[in-house]
Parts: structure tokens; C-alpha cells; sequence
């Protein structure tokens, strides 16, 4: 267990404090939980450095709000005030009062003139931080940057740049620094060596804390331990539930709730929520509770219109801890607005899992401002990351599946708005190989026709594969849930999916074509759409747009 | 002329706020370059509403935060606050101070407490701000969502769905509202109706203020009317600089500046900036300063590290009047911050040039982070939007060429940071067909081999054609550098780049290879990166992933 999360934001701007939100939410979280009177076995602060550009950045904003809303009190950043940013002094863009705002956000701030010297400010600064209990506090700390160099300090020229060969002489002399680079002087190393020790000494305390509480608490240790450790409970696969072509028809986001509720109940670390949209998302969780300033050990989040930033925090809290789950939701169109978090994920390896609803011009009136069109080829082309759009109950537990096994690659599931039929022929194991196929009358691996589809239009493909064969064709209809993971697959499965003797191909997806010359070769062809959308009810805007189960028979035949 | 902007937020949430923020930039812009001591010919306030979500969103702090830098005086923004979003009562999510918030930003603030009927109080709130020309002025305007509706006012209920032929009666009864549906009584119409001659009346009031200016200054005006009607001078193609293989070899960022500042010179309306990367970015107009507070007449805009705002605000500005041609920069991998703000743009029509430099692995040490894998194609599949990555100097002038054509369209430009030298055979006009040959050595429309390649990786492409027609070999090289241009061609010019006869063909990018199989066939190969990156120089990285004239040539003998 971490005893100080120390977070330094650097790159892509403003995701360092999100992310330390998000530490410092699942300490909070797994403290309410898991501490007794006797023994507080959660119990650290986090940390937390943010420059100028840091704070310029919107997500600074939207995470800080949020954090003072839930009054995380051992969150303590400190603002490195040097008003230098890369084009030069912070005048030219960035003259707001930091502090001020601050201060409307519900922080508890705090100002050190003298960053460069005065370390007794910073101690005191830092005691006065963690006796406020009931907010987070910002220390600004107004300091030189290069500071020492003679020529530079003070300049955008050590922002981005070494100093220099000369530049390090002229420093070294300006702080009396006569040692060879690379020299470490005795008493430097005997003063840092101290935290060998004593670090530790902090670990064999926390180990014995923990010996005790999993005498006393055994239950509760069980359920922490395998927090810290990422272990899944057995047989939570089995919780996932199960559909055959009878159950009723529903959209995949109430499906998706459906598997959110039964994770939540097996899974310990399993937690998350949407930017303000959970009753159509589709994301509480039935048996919990809001996660708020006085409920923090419950586990509905509550993001606010906060996209950004949700992704951000949610980074946070899977870096925490390998058992802790984040989910987070919002229309799949504002994945636009939190891409940046989205590719952090897959960039740290964490196991964010997207909840996207919404997921095409089927979510009707609220028309081109809300329907997505080329997201899904733009999540398929980033590296790390799983984009899958189950088509029914069974594929959406099986995205489930994939997207709690995959702690080191985050998922993004695109889900209906609208209700779609429960397909014969989807399964679990199908949505595992990314593409299978859901039906096929040749024999021979040798179809006249291969008919491919993701998620709400593998239905309009089931229905047009059933008319052709009806007029005496072989056809093979393929779901294609997951091109990251059908692409993992063996040359031979892939063969077996996609013989590359039949070229006669026709896919249909509401979304951008392009990227599907991969599955329908030169000759096949993609229906789909490379416009923007209209506003219309999903019946209405489908017939419009050519989703139809005509258009595909009818450009099979033209093919 | 517009005597007044009205902007209310909606949809995409904080985008309206962004929007204003630019509109009040150009009207003060304008203002500063064109008005007399006699005649104040651009003189117009801009008014905006946004509500609780739009408050929430990173993006309205960001472009808030710069409009209080800027001091624009006559932004008036009206922040309904109504307290209800779409998951219920603000108290779950956001409890901030916004008032505080928006003082720390450095705008004057109005609390207007009854906003449901307190008209005397909205409008002394417009009055005092207007009073207040150094600074944007919020009126916090405190409402009752669903106001008048008995049952579901002051609810979530109303936030999202119309209230139902019941309440809508209920509503009727409790306001007295005894009219039809759509009747509009006399009296109201009568009272509305008296905007008609009073907005009439300013029209001509202005069209005589501007005779007059013109008399007076007929050089300005010339230059102001160009900027209202968007017509571009006579011959300001010719300004672009032109290039030969001689030409010193320049990184594309380096040659998009000598464009910008070609362009500045002699279109009135182009004006732009970056997000703290102008030095890196290279977007200075060097015969320009900057617009500030103090110098709102200067054409070079400093955004800050803003990248959702500037985006947003640049929308603003290129909605205003159609002959400002706003540019905005960042490094290309920052267009995941700022992406909902250019999908505004394509469906918005504004036609922004987004000058994103840095455009791949070859930007070197800064690391993964910092470089794009997935952009292009995510750009590509886009509506409405023009995805360009010029080779070298010409191409880069063609570049520029059709973005400041595309009025309706916006364009992004991908720029390398690292040299490349002057291609022979690139061409304006070839990029304004978006893909074609550069060189040849086939006769017959049968060339043994086509490459293909975009940007900093066409001159891998040319060498490696070369050495294989050393060999003995027909190859065509092809510069892909807009897809979206390039598929508007007829299908015989697209039939005489890419033969349908000719199979084998090899492409070449530093990114994504997704989407490639269309230009590549189910027989060709592409060459580029499916994962992430890594940190080293240029040169080192493009061998160590295969970006090199041994491997095209390698796999072209391979297929």
C-alpha cells in the first residue's frame, strides 16, 4: 500500500492534477471503507506540483472544481508560480488571480513569496495544508525559474532548453557549486539517505498495521487485499448475465447497466459514473450510493458536465490501485471533448473502461451535434486502447469481460440509445476474438457473400443475410465487435473468418466507412456514413442514410 | 455590419461562451483598426447565455480566463442560474462560487437574485455593464428552471424533455395563459413588433455612417468592406512564395510561416496565433504585434496553453464577419484537447486553419506524449473538414492556397518540426487535386509499382523510386496530401493516379496505418506505425520504425 502519492504534471498539460484528483478520491474512498476506529490502514496524502500551463489548461479547472465540491482535504498542490510559459512571461496570456479563484472553487489556499529560499514557508505552509481538513489547499509558491543560472533565470530559454555547457559554469560559480557533474557530496547523501530508513520503518509499521487488521477484520482485509492487488474475486465472470434470442429486445446501454450492477456487486474495486448524465448512460449503481463529502466510502461518482476532467480522475484512481475498476460514461460524440485523458489511459497502461452511449445517428433528435460519425475509426487507429460495440446483451457481457481483463489497456464500449433485438449466434467467446461469425449456410469456408456489421447494424446484416439465403445464396454474416482484438487473432482464425478467396463483401456500420477497405477488400463495399448526421427519430434517419436491410441486399447485388 | 451578437450555448456545452469570446475579440479588433475620432463605425456589444453545464466545461474557464486578460468591455454574459442539470439539483456536482471564480479571472460580476420576473433588475444588470468598458461583465442571473410549470419546475425533469400536454395545461392555468397554442395576442405582438422599424432604423443609420466613412476613408473602407463581404483581394495567390528542388530544404513549420506572413501582408482579415508555441509552432506575423489589451489593432493572438478555447474562439472570429480567416496552432497531437472545437468548425462551417506542427514521430526527443500516431485518420474520416500534409515549400503554399479558399471548410495542416528538402514534381495545383504524381517513369498508365506517401515521408518515397528505377523498374511516386480533395476527383483522374490494373503498391506515413488499404488494395502494403512512439531523434526513430528508402524498397521486392 502507498504510503504518498507524489504527482508532477509535465507533457500533456493539466492531466498531472487530474490524475492526482483521482488518487486522492480513492484514498478517500477506500479510507471510508476500509478504516475502523482502531486501525486506519488508508491513510496518505497526495501531492501534487502544477505550473502556469497547468492552470491554464480547462481540465486544471474542471478536476479542482469537482475536488472542492468533494472536499478532498489531503489533496495538497502546490502552484509553481513562475509566470514563465513557453512563448515568455505569463503577462502576455495569463493575468487572472490564481488564488481567487481558487478560493471560488472551495479550496483552502495558501501563498509562499519565496519559493526559491525559503523552505521553513514550505514546511509551515505544508502543516498549515494538512490541518484543513474539509478541502484541498493550494500553495502557490512564487518562484525563479532556472533560478542560480546567472543569464537565464527568469527567461523562457529554460523552459524547454539545457542551459548550456557555459551557462552550467556560470551557475555552478553563481551558487558555489565546485563539484564535478555527476558528484553527489557526502553530507547530500547522508541527508537523503535518512528516507532509506525511515521509509522502511514506515513500511514494516504499515505491514504489522495491516497483520493486525487482518486479525481483526478479516473480511474487510480480504476485500482490500485484493484491491491492492488487483486479484478478481472467483467466478466473477459468472455474475455477468446471459441472454438467448428470446429475452427481450433493449438498447445496449440499458444491457451495459445490466453488467455495470453485476460487476459492482462481485468486483470490490469496481466504482464510476458519468458527466452528468447517468439516467441516460444509464451507469448508477442500483445498490450503492452517491460518492460524495460526507458518503465517501459509496460508488456512484459524480462528474458533473466535466468530461475532461472525469477521464483524468479516473486515470487517477486505476494508477491507485491495480483492483480499482473505473468506469466513466458520457455521450460517445463527447469522447471529443476528453481525448486527451482517453489516450493517457492507453498511453499509462490504465484500465479505464469508457462507457459510451449514444453511439450514432440511432440517438435521433438531438441530431449532428450529438452523433457521432467518425469515432470509431479514430479510437480503432490508437494504439493501447479496445473500441467495442457490442451488438446485444451477450456481445455487451462479453464486452464486459474483455474490459475487466484488460487492466493494462483501456476499453471504450459503444452502446445504443435504441432498442435492438438479441441476435442468434453472439457469444461471449465471439466478442473475445474481436470477429467471429454470428451465422452461415456454406459449407467449404467458401460463402457467395461475407456480410459485415458492429453493434446496432449486425442486426440489419442478420435480417439481409437471412433474406439472401431465402433466394438461395450462401451468406456469412460476421460481427466485427472489436478490430483491435479480431487483428490479435491467428493468420488461420482470420482466414477462417475472412477467406481471402471470397470477395464479394458488404459491410454496414453507422459511421465513417473509411478503414473498412481492410475486411471488404478492393471489391467489396461499405455502407456507412461520411457525412454529418440530421436530427430525426433513429427509424426515420436509418432509412435516410441507407441502414437498411434493402441497401444491403441491394448493394450485394451489385457488387 | 452586425450591430449586436447574441450567442446562447447549446449542445456541445461551452462552446457558445467560446464562440462570444471570439466574436467580442473581432469587434474589438475592428474597432481598434477601423474607427475614427469622428465616426465609430464598428461599435457593437456581445451578448451570451450559458447555464450551469457550460460552466462546468474546462473550455468556458480557459476562454474566460483570456477574455479577462484581453478586457473586453463589451462581452455581456448572462449565466442562467437555474441550478438543475441533467442528472438533478448542481448540489450534486457543482457547488463552486462562481461569482469568486469569475473576479479571480478578472471580470466585473452582477448577481441578479430573481431572474424570473426581476426585469427591472436585468436590466440595470445591462446598464451597470456596460458602465464597465475595461472589463467582460457575468450577470449571474438566478432562475427557476420550468418556471410557471407547477409540478415540474425547478426540476431535471424539465432540462431535457417538453413538459406533456398535462403540464403544459397545468402551466397554461397557473400562468393565466388562456391563448391557443402558436396564438399570439395583440398586445405582445404589437410590443414585440416595434424591433422591426427601430432595427430597421439603426440598419440605415449604420449604411449612412458608413457612406460617410467611406467618403472620408476610402482606403479603410475598402479594407473593412473586403473583411465584411470576404471578398480577397485581386492577386493575393501570388504572394504565396514559390520554390524549386533548389530551394534551401526547410521544415514544413518553417515554410508555413514564410506562407502565414505572405498572407498577413495582403489579406486584411488573416490574423491568428498559437497556445504557447509560437516560437515552436512558428505563427508570428512578424510585421504585426500583439493583440492586448492595449493594442487591440495587432494581428498576432496569444492564446495561452488554451488549445479548447482557441479553438472555440477562433470559431467566434471566423462566424463574425466572413472575411476574417482566423489560424490557430498547436502541436497536432494537442487536437485531442481541442477537438470538439474543431468538429464545431466543420459543422459550423467556419472555416479555421489549424496550423499544427510537430506532426509525428520525427518531432524526436519530446516522446510519445508529444507524438501523433492516430491523428491523421481521425482528421480524415471527420466531416467537412480538409486534413492537408504538405512534403515541402510548394505544397505547403498549396496548402495554404486551399485552406483560405475553403471558407466553409475548415482545414488542418500537418507540419513537420524536422527539415526536409524541395521535392521535385510537387506542385500547387497538385494539391489542390489532393493526390498526384510527382514523377513517373512508366509510359501507359502501367507503372510496375506506385508509392505513395504524404508529408515529411514523400521524400522516402521519391528516393526509394529512384533506386528501384535504377533497378530497372517502372514506379510512380504519388503525394497523397488530402484524401478528402483527392476522392472529389473525377473517377478518371482518380483511375489515371491509382490504376485499378496496377496492384502492386506501397505506402509510406508516419502514423496510423489504418484507412490505407484504400489507396493500397487488398495486395499492397503499407509502411507506417500502429503503436506508440518513443524518444529519440528523428533520424534514429524513422530507421528504428522502418520509415526508410531499405524498407520501402525492401517490402515494394517483397509484395
Amino acid at each position: 500500500m502507498i504510503h504518498c502519492w507524489f504527482v508532477y504534471g509535465i507533457g500533456p498539460l493539466g492531466q498531472g492534477i487530474a490524475n492526482a484528483v483521482g488518487l486522492a478520491l480513492a484514498e478517500r474512498h477506500l479510507a471510508a471503507r476500509f478504516n475502523k476506529p482502531d486501525n486506519e490502514i488508508v491513510d496518505h496524502y497526495t501531492y501534487v506540483i502544477l505550473g502556469d500551463g497547468c492552470q491554464m489548461e480547462g481540465i486544471s479547472n474542471e478536476v479542482c472544481s469537482i475536488a472542492g465540491h468533494w472536499g478532498l482535504g489531503k489533496l495538497i498542490a502546490f502552484y509553481d508560480d513562475n509566470h514563465i510559459s513557453i512563448d515568455g512571461d505569463t503577462e502576455i496570456a495569463f493575468t487572472e488571480d490564481v488564488s481567487t479563484r481558487f478560493e471560488g472553487l472551495g479550496w483552502h489556499t495558501i501563498w509562499v513569496k519565496n519559493g526559491n529560499t525559503g523552505y521553513d514557508d514550505i514546511r509551515a505552509a505544508i502543516k498549515e495544508a494538512k490541518a484543513v481538513t474539509d478541502k484541498p489547499t493550494l500553495i502557490k509558491v512564487t518562484t525563479t525559474i532556472g533560478y542560480g543560472s546567472p543569464n537565464k533565470a527568469n527567461s523562457y530559454s529554460v523552459h524547454g532548453s539545457a542551459l548550456g555547457a557555459k551557462e552550467v559554469d556560470a551557475t555552478r560559480q553563481n551558487l558555489g557549486w565546485p563539484y564535478e557533474p555527476f558528484h553527489v557530496p557526502e553530507d547530500v547523501k547522508s541527508h537523503w539517505s535518512r528516507h532509506i530508513p525511515h521509509g522502511a520503518a514506515l513500511e514494516e509499521a504499515w505491514n504489522a498495521k495491516f497483520a493486525e487488521y487482518e486479525r481483526k477484520y478479516a473480511e474487510e482485509a480480504a476485500e482490500l487485499k485484493s484491491i491492492i492487488t488487483g486479484e478478481l474475486p472467483a467466478g466473477w465472470v459468472e455474475a455477468l448475465p446471459k441472454y438467448t434470442p428470446e429475452s427481450p429486445a433493449d438498447a445496449t446501454r440499458n444491457l451495459s447497466q445490466q453488467c455495470l450492477n453485476a460487476l459492482a456487486k462481485v468486483i470490490p474495486g469496481f466504482l464510476g459514473g458519468s458527466a452528468d448524465l447517468a439516467s441516460s448512460n444509464m451507469t448508477l449503481l442500483k445498490m450503492f450510493g452517491d460518492f460524495q463529502k460526507a458518503t465517501p466510502e459509496e460508488r456512484n461518482l459524480r462528474f458533473g458536465v466535466r468530461e475532461h476532467g472525469m477521464g483524468g480522475i479516473c486515470n487517477g484512481i486505476a494508477l491507485h490501485c491495480p483492483g480499482l475498476i473505473p468506469y466513466c460514461a458520457t455521450f460517445f460524440v463527447f469522447t471529443d471533448y476528453m481525448r486527451a485523458a482517453i489516450r493517457i489511459s492507453a498511453l499509462c497502461e490504465a484500465g479505464v473502461i469508457y462507457v459510451m452511449t449514444h453511439d450514432s445517428i440511432g440517438l435521433g433528435e438531438d441530431g449532428p451535434t450529438h452523433q457521432p460519425i467518425e469515432h470509431l475509426i479514430s479510437f480503432r487507429a490508437m494504439p493501447n486502447i479496445l473500441m467495442l460495440r457490442p451488438a446485444d446483451g451477450n456481445e455487451t457481457a462479453g464486452a464486459y469481460k474483455v474490459a475487466v481483463l484488460n487492466r493494462k489497456r483501456p476499453s471504450i464500449l459503444a452502446l445504443s440509445r435504441q432498442k435492438l433485438p438479441q441476435l442468434a449466434g453472439t457469444s461471449v467467446e465471439g466478442v473475445e476474438k474481436g470477429g467471429y461469425i454470428i451465422s452461415d449456410n456454406s459449407s467449404g469456408n467458401k460463402p457467395d457473400l461475407i456480410l459485415s456489421a458492429t453493434g446496432s447494424e449486425l442486426e440489419i446484416a442478420a435480417k439481409a443475410g437471412d433474406e439472401l439465403r431465402k433466394e438461395g445464396k450462401t451468406v456469412r454474416v460476421v460481427s466485427l465487435v472489436s478490430w483491435e482484438l479480431f487483428e490479435e487473432q491467428s493468420a488461420d482464425y482470420k482466414e477462417s473468418v475472412f477467406p481471402s478467396a471470397v470477395t464479394a463483401r458488404v459491410s454496414i456500420e453507422a459511421g465513417s466507412t473509411l478503414g473498412w477497405e481492410k475486411y471488404n477488400g478492393s471489391k467489396g463495399k461499405a455502407i456507412g456514413i461520411d457525412r454529418f448526421g440530421a436530427s430525426a427519430p433513429a427509424g426515420r434517419i436509418y432509412k435516410e442514410f441507407g441502414l437498411t436491410v434493402e441497401n444491403v441486399i441491394a448493394t450485394a447485388k451489385a457488387l
